[in-house]
Parts: structure tokens; C-alpha cells; sequence
């Protein structure tokens, strides 16, 4: 074909319709049919090393001549090790309960219906990504796991390294016996087929960005497919005039310093005006390499801080950098955190409960902790076996986001000839 | 001010500030503080039935003016009645269970964090709708028994009945101690104002169509605002080779004729090529006066039936009209069904369990009945208590949403100085 947009509706229409019928089967299918399928893809990773490596190298050398940070060629990066990890996660993900066909509620009218509601698959989920390849793999698998075809739209820049690693989980599905439209990727990495992925309401039943802020925004604002939002995270640190000191520095430094690019680290710190050890704290963020801004207060009490302007208390900075507030009661720690927070991690310090209490009813974040640092708020971390992403939308799921979240429910009623 | 845009842009930027604050406060009251409030409205609305009616007259004048159809002024038209009615819906929605503050799980880890999930309010709700004044109060009531500030856009036929409707509520809550911008109304009417509410992603965590399919297109194509999608239903009534004579024709009749207007009516009927009373099924849709189309079996079968052409089978009549199509097997009344449906409701009627059990399974659809008619999808009859409308989407909420569908989770961690 010649036709350049012909060629871009082709793909999006072609893989579309092959996920409905995809996720026709896939829906039906017992726990241990798609767990041996995760068992092939596995090994299929395994036994394509050379192959992968040798795709993933004509990306690096393609982001190279691109001039993309080294960070970011990091991040392409696949080698043996990494290989490794996506293959034990696969076999992980088996030993984790299929929440699919679960019943969560049954109950009886006095009309003599009988109702249960059971948890199905979501059906076709769309998955739109950044750079690092392994997202291909891990979002297949959760996919597969709970019974949904997925459409992978990666990064141009991962194009080659997508490719191999698609084309193994497509052989190893169908060595399992499963179709292979199970999982499907666009390779048509334009803009424009992307935008039209959006808005593809008849194929995808959802779609989730993994990635950046601004890609998150991206697709928010241009899709019309829901949406799960897997958000920023402007976190706060708020000690109270009754916390420990000891336990108050240790958690706001590991907070913010124990993997500051990621979503759930502290970007703000809050202090009780009558809580005295603001100085040693300051110092011991500063002794991890911390550059820390502070309000007029904080300034006074402190050395080396950074006068913090209005737009700071707003900033996400995923970096070793922190702003700090000095705050007249927990009510104004809360009123703060919900203005200028983005509804993802909060924690409190403090000794006292009824504090405690009122901080976590008050915030409104996905995840509010006491006496524990905010860097807990992940789905491992949880508990949950794997995870999908950190919701910070309140629909559908809010958190880390495990298995069921890629799941909805039916109802299915059972009469004797009931009429309304 | 006499700058149209900037009104505009006031009424929404200080009603979306306005429910902020009062999502705040309202996120917080106990179950007694809202059920009061809910007396209290109920209370409203009767002491000001006058003024209610005589800001009605003013909508039904200018609709008789403007020439709406009768059935449109029918549903714009309050009395005594109909009000009476909404106090009554008021009371008795304070006798269901507040899901706010339920928790839904507490688990332990083993490096001692304590976690529960709690339901928590949604926070702000944007509910657009259409002509039917009641649906003011109704969303108003739902909204607050769950704890969520609401900002209501009901449609400029309706302003002044809304308007009246409104203030009732605003001063009784004054009356209960309550937030008056616990409930707002958009007074400004105009299709741009809509739309820039539907982008308030700040201020609304999510937004709620009610009325027409075409609203509902409308809020889904622009939205960037999370969306729960009330939909259309192209419902089925599948009869099976095994079904009883007089159960399939009195769950079909049932299910076509009851009510013919509403979603969870059906529009469809597909009959097993072996079942043997197709002619008597159609005399006795007929009988009641419903057009029938048919594929060319069913006119082989039987008189006065119309050729259904290729359209009909995704087409919403909701009215006395209705397709029929035989069809050869289970698997082939599901396919179909999964190709035209709307992912409503859907039935089979049939004495084997077996196939009653493959087309539950197979069906992709909110609901799926086994000998009962389609028309119990509704939030009364699955014994809710209350109902928001009935979501064909696949997140958050599928098929009737109760009082849960307006609430999130919020996880809540203690510790004793964890860091990670």
C-alpha cells in the first residue's frame, strides 16, 4: 500500500478486530490454560536471548544517532540479566490468584431471582507506553493473566526491541494454544495513529498510559476511551508537633532521598511550628545531597535553604529536592496538602492518634500513612503480586493497582419465566 | 459584568471552588448529619410546592412557546404529585446503609504495616441531564446521602423549575447545618459553558450523563473528566431449541412491550431455527401492536412482517417495534449478540442448563438473564434501594449503580517508622 493514512486506519481496523475476537476466547478460558501460556512465554524469552539483544541493539544504536540521554538509553536497555527478571516475573505472575470468574455477591429477590455477580475480564485493553521494553512483557502478561487482549502502542524508540519481544510472546501463545491476537502491537508509532487508538470506543474497553506526566496528559485530554489515569505524585511529609524525632527524620529523608525519580518519594515536608528539631532534619537532608527549599520560617531556623516560592509547593521535582513548610496546626498541614497535593501518598508523623486520625481522614490521597514513609505505595509493597500502575483518579481504582483492576463484573440472573 | 465570556468563566470557576469546600466538609459528616439534611430537603419541598409550580409554569409557557412535543412538556411538567413523590424518594433514601467509611478490607504485612481500605466520597460530581425536573433532586439527594458535593447542569427548558428546585434545597441544608454549595446549579445554560465544564478536571473527579444517547455521545466525545457512561440498549431475547412455549412468548411480549421507551427493553428477539412457535410468538407481538421485522426465515414463518434489512440490527427502536432473526445454534445467537449488542441486558430463555450456562458465559453484557426478562436491569428491582442510572461502560460501575457507585477507596497505612 501506498497510502499512507490507508496504511495507519489498516493496522488500528485489522489488530481491532482481531482483539474482539481475541478477548472471545480468552474471556472463557480456565486459570491453568493461561497460566501454562505465561509458562511459554517465559521460556520463549528465554530460549530468543540472541534475537531480542540483537533488536534491542539496533534501538540503542538508533537512540544514539537520535542523541537520547544516557539516561533514557538506560532505560532502553535490554541485556541477559533483564531477560532474566521479565522471564521469572512471568512465572511469578502464575502463582497469583486469577481473580476471573470470582462471585462476588449472590443474593435472591422476593421475585425468586437469583442474582450473582461474578468478575470478568475488561476485554480489550490498550496500553500506551515509553521507552522501557519490559512495560511490553509485564503489561502482556497482566493482561493475559486476567483474561484481556491487549493493544501495545510502545515508544518509536523501543520499536525494534517491541517487535522481538512481541513476536516470541505471539509464538509461545500460540505454542500454548492460544490465539495470538491475544497480544498485538501497533507498529505504526506515528502521533496520528495513536490519536485515533484514543478514540477507538468500539475496540477498547480501556486504556492505560504508562509513563510520563505529560504523556498521562496527553492521552486524558485527547482520549475518549476510559481512562485509567496512573498519576503524579507531589507527596508530602507532615511532622507534627508530636513526633518522635528520631523516627520523624528517618522517614522524611527516606521519603524523599531512597528513589527520588519515582512517583510515591516526598516532594514536600511539613512541620509543626512546635516541633523543635527542624535544623537536624534540614542538616540531614542536605547531608544525603538534598537541595532544600523552605519557607521564611524555615529559613530562619535553618542554614543553606533555598528561599521556596509559591510555585514550589505545586512542583513535582523526582529529584533530590525538597520544599519545606513550617504549619501552625494538623488542620493547616491538611488544607495544604489538598490544595497543592496530587491525591497519591501522604503520610503524618506523629505520637498522637487522635492526630493521626485527623490527618487520615482528612487528606484526600489514594494512600494516607501514619508513622510510615510515603514510599510504601506500591502494588508489591501492598501486597497485591504484581501491579498495573498507581491509580490517582478515583474511578474504578485508586492506589496501586492490582490484578481486579483489570477486571469488571456481570450479573447474571437466573428466573423462572419472571416478568416485570 | 457585561462580558459574557468572562460570566461564563465566574459562575463555573466559583461554583467549582464553592464545591471543593463543601466536599470537604461533606466527606467528613456523619450518616445522621446527611439523613437529616434529607428530612430536611424532603420538608423543603413540601412547604414550597407554590413556588416550585409556578417556576414549572414559567418552563412548560416558554417550552408551549418554543413548540416542545407534548411527551417533552410531559416530562418538564411538576404537580402536587410528582413532587410528593420526590419528598417520599427523599425519606426513604435516608433509611439505606451510608457506604461512606465502610471498610472493605484491612490486611497485615510482615514488616508490620498496617493497611485497611475505606470507602470514601467521591468528592465533587458533575451530573448533566435533560428535560425531567425530578432527576434535580434525585442526583442532588444521591449525592449527598454518599457525601459528595454535586454541580448539577440540568437543561435550559427546565431552568426555572430547576432554579426553584435548587434554592429548596440550598436553604434546607442551611436549615441542617449543612453547606449550602453542597448542591450548586450551572444557571448559565449555553452549550459552551457544558463544555467547559465537562474539561473542570480540577474541581470534578468525575461526571455523569443522564438522558439521551445523544448526551451521552456528546459528554463522551468531549470529556476529559472521568466519565461513568449511562448507555443505550439494543437488548436480546434469545429463545432456544429447549425453551417452554409459554414462558419465551410471555418473557418476550414481556420484555418488548412493558415499557418500550426505556433502555432494558428489548429490541431484538432471536429465535432457535427448532423451536416451533415463531408464527404464535409473532401474532402475539402483533397483538399488542408491535411492528414486527423479520430475516427472511421469520417471513417464511409468518404474516405481516416487515424485511428487516442489515441496519435493523443495531437499531434502538424504543418503541412497539422489534426485529427477529432465527439462528441456527447458541453459539451463533451469542456471536450475534456480542456483534449488535450494547452490552445491557440480554436474555435466553430455555429449560437446558447447559445452554443457559454457555450464553451467560458468552455474553458480553452488564446483565444476562436465564428465563427472565430483560426489563428487571433497573436499581429498585436488583433490590439497591436507590439507582443511578445503569452503566454499560466496563470500569468503576457495570449495570444498575447504587449508592457504591458514587463512592472511592482510600487505603489508610499505620506503622512504627517503616522506611523502605
Amino acid at each position: 500500500m501506498t497510502n499512507v493514512q490507508a496504511t495507519h486506519t489498516d493496522e488500528l481496523h485489522v489488530k481491532g478486530k482481531n482483539a474482539r475476537q481475541a478477548a472471545a476466547v480468552l474471556g472463557g478460558l480456565h486459570t491453568t490454560a493461561k497460566d501454562e501460556a505465561l509458562k511459554a512465554i517465559s521460556q520463549g524469552l528465554l530460549d530468543n536471548v540472541p534475537a531480542i539483544l540483537e533488536a534491542n541493539r539496533a534501538d540503542l544504536e538508533a537512540g544514539r544517532r537520535a542523541g537520547l540521554s544516557e539516561s533514557l538509553l538506560d532505560r532502553l536497555m535490554l541485556d541477559e540479566a533483564r531477560i532474566n527478571a521479565m522471564a521469572d516475573a512471568l512465572n511469578d505472575l502464575t502463582q497469583l490468584t486469577d481473580p476471573v470468574g470470582q462471585v462476588l455477591e449472590d443474593w435472591e429477590r422476593p421475585n425468586g431471582l437469583k442474582l450473582s455477580t461474578v468478575r470478568v475480564p475488561l476485554g480489550v485493553v490498550g496500553i500506551i507506553y515509553e521507552a522501557r521494553p519490559n512495560v511490553t512483557v509485564d503489561a502482556a502478561a497482566l493482561c493475559l493473566k486476567t483474561g484481556n487482549a491487549v493493544i501495545l502502542r510502545g515508544s518509536s524508540s523501543a520499536i525494534h526491541s517491541n517487535m522481538a519481544l512481541v513476536s516470541v510472546i505471539r509464538s509461545s501463545l500460540a505454542t500454548a494454544g492460544l490465539p495470538e491476537d491475544a497480544v498485538q502491537l501497533v507498529e505504526d508509532t506515528s502521533r496520528e495513529t495513536a490519536a485515533r487508538l484514543f478514540k477507538m470506543n468500539d475496540v477498547l474497553d480501556v486504556l492505560i498510559p504508562r509513563g510520563s506526566a505529560k504523556l498521562i496528559r496527553t492521552v486524558v485530554n485527547q482520549a475518549t476511551v476510559p481512562v485509567i489515569e496512573t498519576g503524579a505524585g507531589n507527596c508530602h511529609v507532615y511532622i507534627d508537633e508530636a513526633a518522635d524525632k528520631d523516627m520523624a527524620i528517618s522517614i522524611a529523608v527516606n521519603a524523599k532521598t531512597q528513589r527520588p525519580s519515582v512517583c510515591n518519594a516526598a516532594e514536600k515536608i511539613l512541620i509543626h511550628q512546635k516541633w523543635p528539631h527542624t535544623a537536624e532534619l534540614v542538616a540531614a537532608l542536605q547531608w544525603e545531597g538534598v537541595v532544600v527549599h523552605g519557607d521564611e520560617a524555615v529559613n530562619n531556623l535553618a542554614d543553606g535553604v533555598l528561599v521556596a516560592s509559591d510555585e514550589d509547593w505545586g512542583l513535582e521535582y523526582l529529584d533530590l529536592e525538597v520544599a519545606i513548610k513550617i504549619v501552625s496546626s494538623t488542620e493547616e498541614a491538611i488544607a495544604h496538602i489538598n490544595t497543592y497535593g496530587t491525591r497519591h501518598s501522604e503520610a503524618i508523623v506523629t505520637s498522637s492518634l487522635a492526630d493521626a486520625k485527623t490527618f487520615q481522614l482528612g487528606v484526600d490521597a489514594a494512600a494516607v500513612y501514619h508513622n510510615a514513609s510515603t514510599r510504601f505505595t506500591d502494588g508489591f509493597e501492598f501486597g497485591f503480586g504484581a501491579e498495573l500502575g498507581i491509580s490517582t483518579q478515583k474511578l474504578h481504582a485508586r492506589g496501586p493497582m492490582g490484578l481486579p483492576a483489570l477486571t469488571s463484573v456481570k450479573t447474571l440472573i437466573s428466573g423462572n419465566g419472571q416478568c416485570k
